[in-house]
C-alpha cells in the first residue's frame, strides 16, 4: 500500500481524548475574540489578522458531493471531495460530481486534499478530480485504504500521494495547520478538523454523532472540541443532516442488543442481513452475533466484499478465518448455521437483496426458511423501492424485519441535542451549517439561535458561495463557478439539460419518426413516408392511426411540392406540426415527433 | 341532482348509534356458528347454507384501485371501483384502473355497485367501468355527489342510476341485503357494510379509523359492529393500511389544536395550508380557525375548488359566505387577513403549492411574508418531491411547518389497537385482510392471530383470487382475470409492457436513428446514411463520434451490397449490432439503435 504516514506536527499519542495540539507558531494560530467568555489577550489593533475565505463547491442545499475550500493568505486546501447519487429527474445518469472548474483554475495555490471519512459523498469525486489535477491526499488509515482502492479502478493509484494521519495529528498545508479530531459516525476512523490559521481557528465537525459507547474507536473527542472552544474559535461548520430530529441518536450498541434478540428468534432459519457496505461497525456486530451463535458468515454484493476486505486488511474488522465462508458454500450448511450479509438496503434494482427478492440472484434462493433483517433506513426517495423489495420477500414466505420498532438501525448523524453540545463546547463566533438540504440548514441555524448566537453571525449558504471572515466580520463575496457535472457511462459532463429534457420527453411519451426520401429537384416523394414509433402505442393495434398519419404526411409533402417549397426545415416543421396535432386529437398524447427527410 | 333515495329495507333512524337492522327473512340472513362465544342455535345439519364467493379484482398487494365482488346464489354485487396512481416505473401513464373483464363477462348477474366513500381509490374507476356496462350505484350523499361530478366529465351522469343511502340503511341486491354502517375516515360520510346473505353475514369495514371525537358525523358505530358480532359473523374483511403502526390514530381534533397554535404564531403573516382536497373535515377546521381569527379564506387548485363546492352544496362544509374570497382578491387584503387553502401536499409538479414554490403560479407569489403549513404526510414514493417543495419554499424565505412534531396531520386509517377493537367486536369466523400491500396484509393477519384466531381461518390473497366460504369452510377457487389497465391520454389499455419497456430504454439512454436510402436492385447507397440522435449526447460536442458511426454504417452497407445481401432485416440487424458495439466501446452507454432503410 503506497501510503505515507506524514505527521508534520504530530503530537498525537494514539488515543483520542484530551490532547492539546498546539501549532508551533502560536502567534498566528490562536484566535482571541474579545467576548467575555473567551480567555486570552486582545489582538493588537494595529495588527489586524488576515481573513479566511471559505468556498462551498458542494454539500449545501443537498446531501451529497461534499467539497469545501479553505483559503488563507493565498493558500488553499480542499476538504472532502464527494459524489452524489442522481435524483429521479436525472434520467440515465450514473452519478453526479462537483464542478471542479474553480479547483482547476486555482490548482497552483492548492496545497492538498483533506478527507474526513470514507463515505462516497466525501471521497467519490476524487478520481474525477485527480485525473485532471494532482494533489496530495490526507486521511486516516481506513479512509486512505478505501480511497486507494477507488483510485486503482481509475489507474490513478500510483500517480497520487496518499498520506495516512491519525486523529490527534496536525498537518501543515501552506499557512494553515489542520488538526484531526476523532468523531463518531457510521464508518470507523471518521474525523472532524480544526484549522489553525492566521485568521484564527475554524472547526469543521465532518459527519458526526456523539456515541459514548461506540463499537469501534472510542467516544468522540469532546474534550478537544471543548479545549478549542476555550482557546477561541472563529467559526464552526457542522453537520446538519439530523437537525430536524429532536433528542439524541441512539448508540450503535442498541443495534447489538436487537440483533441478539432477533438471532434468538430466527431459531432454525437462515439469517440474511442487509446493511450499508461501509458500515463496518454494523458488520462487526453481525460477526460477533454470528460467532456467538455458531453461525458462519458469507458476504454478498460487490461493494460489501470490497469494503470488508479493505477493513479486514487494515484491522478494522475482527473476524475469525473459520467464520467466513464463500457464498457458494452456504448450501452446504444447514440454515441455522448461516448468516448472509448483503447489500441492497435501498431497494436498488441491481443489488443482491433485490435480486433475491425478484428471484434473479444466481447463488441465493430465498423462501420460507429465511429470516431477513434490513438494517438501515431508506434514504429519502428510496422508500417505495425498499417497500417493494420487502413485499416481494414476504410473498416468497420470508420473515422480514425492517421497521424502526425493532431498532435494527441507528443513524450516524447527530440529532438536535447533540448539535447543542458541540455548539456549547466550541462556542464559535460565526456559524455555518453544512451537509444538508435547505430545511436541515435552517433547522441547524435554529439550534444555534437557541444556543444564544446572534442571527447576523449565522450564514446559510449555497454552492458557489464564498464567505470571507475574520475576528470582526463575516461577509459574502461574489460567488464562484459551482454545480453538478453528470457522469453517464464514460462521459463526464456531456449530458446536459437538452439531453435530459429529451430523455424525459422520450420516457414519458415515446417517439414517432417519419422518414421520407424526396427528389431534391422537385420535392416529389421518391420513397416513404414511413412511420416508425417506439414507446408510443402498441403498433399492431394502432394500424388505423398509423395509416391516417401516413396519409396526412403524404398530403403535407404533396402540398409542399405543389407550393414549390424546397427548404427542408420548412417541410419538416410542417410535417411535425401536422402530425403533432393529428396525434393529439386522436390520443391526447404528445410523443416526440421526428421528421427525417432524405434527398436524392 | 339526479339522485334517488332508495331504501328497500331501510330501518335507519338517521342516527349512527345502536341500530339493529334486521332483514326480513331472518332465516336466511343470520349466521350462527357453533363457537362457544356465539349466541344462537346450531344450523340444521340437513340444510347446509349456500356458500358465498368473494372475488378480489383490486386492492390486495396494493393501496389503490379497490374493487371486490361478492356473489351468493348466483347474484353478484360490486364493492367500490377505484383507480390507482401509477408507480414510477409506469412511465407516462396517467392512471391505473382494474381489469374489468370478469365484470363485463358476468354483467347480467351483477345487481349493483356499492361505494364506501368518495376517495379516488374507491370511485376513480367508475367512469371507465360504467362507460362499458351500466349498473345502479349506491352510496351516501357526499359520495354520490362526488361520483356525479366525476361522471359529468365523462358525459355519463344521465346514463347511470345513482342512489343515495344513509348509514343505517339496508338495500337489497339480489339475495343479499347490504347494510351501511357509519365509520370514521378522512372524508365525511364514509361507511362500512354488513352483507346479510344466505351464506351468513360478512362484514367489510371500508377504510376506517376509530375517532371518538371526530369533526363531522359522529363516532364510528361500534355498537352495530358489536351487535353483528353477537349475532354471528361469517367473515370480516378489514382495512390494513396502518396495520404496521402500533397504538391508535389520534383524533382529527388534534389537528384543530395545532392549527390554533400555529395561527397564533403566524401573527402578521399570510397563512397558506396545503391539504388533501377530499379531506373535508380538515378544510372545515381551517375555516373555523380562519373565522375565529378574522381571516378570509381562498381556495386554490382545481380539485380543491371542486371538492369544496360539492361539499358546500350538500351541506358538508359550514362556511360563512362572507369568509370566502376569490383567489384573485387575496392581494387586496393584508397578509394577516388571509388563509389560502391549496392542493399540492404530495409535491406533484403541476399542483398549486409546487407552482408557488417554483415561482410558476399565475396568481400567488410567495416569500418572507408567508407561513405555510403542509397538513398531510407524504404518500410512500412522494417523500423526495415533497422535500424538494419544502426546500424551495424555505429558500424563498417562507416559514414552513411540515414535520410530524407539529401534529398538523392525522391518518384516516386505524392503527393496530383500533384493528383489535374491530376484531374483538365482530368476532368473525374467517378473516381476510384487505386494502394493503403484502406487508400490511401480513401485519393485519398477525393482529388477528394475536386476537386468538386460528391460522387456517385467515386468508391473505392477491388480486384475481376467488374464495368460497360458508359456515364450515373457506377455500380458494381458481382465479379469475384481474390486473392493471393503464390509462394514457385517451387510450385505455393500449400501453402495455413493450411500450413501457421502450419508454424506459428511451428515457434512460436516448435513441440513435440511422437512416439510409438504398437501391432495391443492388443495395447501393442512394442517400445517407444520416445519423439522428435524441437524449443520447450533446450532438454538437460529439461530431467525431457521429462521423465514426457514419463511416461504420457506410462500411456495413457496402459489405452487405458486396455480399449481395438484399434482405432488409439482415442489413438492419448488421447495422444495429455494429453501431451498438461501437457506441458502447466509445461511451459505455446503450442508447436504442434504430436503423431505418428506405428503398428506391
Amino acid at each position: 500500500m503506497s501510503v505515507n504516514n506524514k505527521k508534520p506536527n504530530n503530537t498525537g499519542n494514539g488515543k483520542y481524548r484530551g490532547k492539546s495540539t498546539k501549532p508551533k507558531s502560536a502567534r498566528y494560530f490562536k484566535y482571541k475574540p474579545s467576548g467575555k467568555n473567551q480567555k486570552g489577550k486582545q489582538p493588537a489593533k494595529t495588527d489586524p489578522k488576515p481573513p479566511m475565505k471559505i468556498m462551498f463547491l458542494g454539500g449545501l442545499n443537498e446531501i451529497g458531493k461534499n467539497i469545501t475550500l479553505f483559503e488563507c493568505c493565498n493558500d488553499i486546501f480542499i476538504l472532502d471531495c464527494g459524489m452524489a447519487f442522481p435524483d429521479g429527474d436525472l434520467l440515465g445518469v450514473d452519478l453526479v460530481i462537483p464542478d471542479f472548474t474553480y479547483v482547476e483554475e486555482n490548482a497552483d495555490r492548492i496545497k492538498g486534499i483533506v478527507i474526513t471519512h470514507g463515505h462516497e459523498d466525501h471521497i467519490g469525486g476524487l478520481p474525477f478530480l485527480l485525473s485532471k489535477v494532482k494533489f496530495p491526499v490526507y486521511g486516516t488509515a481506513l479512509t486512505i485504504g478505501l480511497i486507494e482502492n477507488k483510485l486503482k479502478e481509475f489507474n490513478l493509484n500510483h500517480e497520487v500521494k496518499l498520506n495516512v494521519v491519525k486523529a490527534g495529528d496536525t498537518i501543515k498545508l501552506g499557512c494553515m495547520n489542520v488538526e484531526f479530531i476523532h468523531v463518531n459516525h457510521s464508518i470507523p476512523d471518521s474525523v472532524g478538523i480544526a484549522i489553525h490559521s492566521p485568521a484564527g481557528t475554524v472547526v469543521h465537525t465532518g459527519d458526526f454523532k456523539i456515541d459514548c459507547t461506540p463499537v469501534d474507536g472510542g467516544m468522540i473527542d469532546l474534550a478537544r472540541f471543548g479545549e478549542l472552544g476555550n482557546e477561541g474559535v472563529l467559526a464552526l461548520l457542522a453537520d446538519s443532516t439530523n437537525a430536524e430530529r429532536p433528542g439524541y441518536t441512539p448508540t450503535e450498541q442498541t443495534v447489538r442488543a436487537s440483533f441478539e434478540r432477533l438471532f434468538a428468534r430466527a431459531e432454525k432459519k437462515r439469517i440474511i442481513i442487509a446493511t450499508f457496505a461501509s458500515n463496518i461497525s454494523r458488520i462487526q456486530q453481525i460477526i460477533y452475533c454470528a460467532e456467538k451463535s455458531g453461525r458462519k458468515v458469507a458476504f454478498s454484493g460487490r461493494s460489501m466484499i470490497n469494503y470488508v476486505s479493505v477493513a479486514k486488511e487494515l484491522g478494522y474488522i475482527d473476524i475469525d478465518d473459520e467464520t467466513v465462508i464463500d457464498i457458494d458454500l452456504i448450501r452446504k450448511y444447514p440454515p441455522e448455521k448461516v448468516v448472509l450479509v448483503t447489500t441492497g438496503t435501498q431497494g436498488e434494482p441491481m443489488s443482491a437483496l433485490s435480486r433475491m427478492a425478484y428471484s434473479d440472484h444466481k447463488k441465493v434462493e430465498v423462501g420460507f426458511g429465511d429470516f431477513i433483517i434490513i438494517s438501515a433506513n431508506p434514504i429519502p426517495g428510496n422508500e417505495k423501492a425498499v417497500s417493494n423489495v420487502v413485499n416481494e420477500l414476504l410473498k416468497k414466505g420470508c420473515e422480514v424485519v425492517h421497521e424502526s420498532m425493532y431498532e435494527v438501525h441507528v443513524s450516524g448523524h447527530a440529532c438536535r441535542e447533540e448539535l447543542k453540545i458541540i455548539h456549547g463546547l466550541v462556542k464559535p463566533k460565526f456559524f455555518i451549517p453544512v451537509h444538508g438540504e435547505q430545511k436541515h440548514l435552517r433547522k441547524h441555524a435554529e439550534v444555534a439561535l437557541d444556543m444564544g448566537m446572534e442571527h447576523k453571525n449565522i450564514f446559510i449558504g449555497d454552492i458557489g458561495n464564498v464567505v470571507e471572515l475574520n475576528e470582526s466580520y463575516l461577509k459574502q463575496l461574489p460567488s464562484v463557478q459551482a454545480g453538478k457535472v453528470l457522469v453517464d457511462g464514460l462521459g463526464v459532463g456531456d449530458v446536459g439539460s437538452i439531453v435530459l429534457r429529451d430523455r424525459k420527453h422520450l420516457g414519458q411519451d415515446g417517439i414517432l419518426i417519419i422518414v421520407a426520401t424526396l427528389d431534391t429537384e422537385n420535392g416529389n416523394i421518391i420513397s416513404g413516408p414511413d412511420i416508425v414509433s417506439r414507446g408510443f402505442v402498441y403498433v399492431r393495434e394502432s394500424e388505423d392511426l398509423f395509416d391516417e398519419v401516413r396519409a396526412n404526411v403524404d398530403d403535407i409533402l404533396y402540398d409542399c411540392a405543389y407550393e414549390d417549397i424546397h427548404d427542408w426545415t420548412t417541410i419538416k416543421n410542417r410535417v411535425k406540426d401536422g402530425v403533432s396535432k393529428l396525434i393529439y386529437d386522436r390520443t391526447h398524447r404528445t410523443p416526440m415527433i421526428l421528421p427525417i427527410i432524405m434527398d436524392v
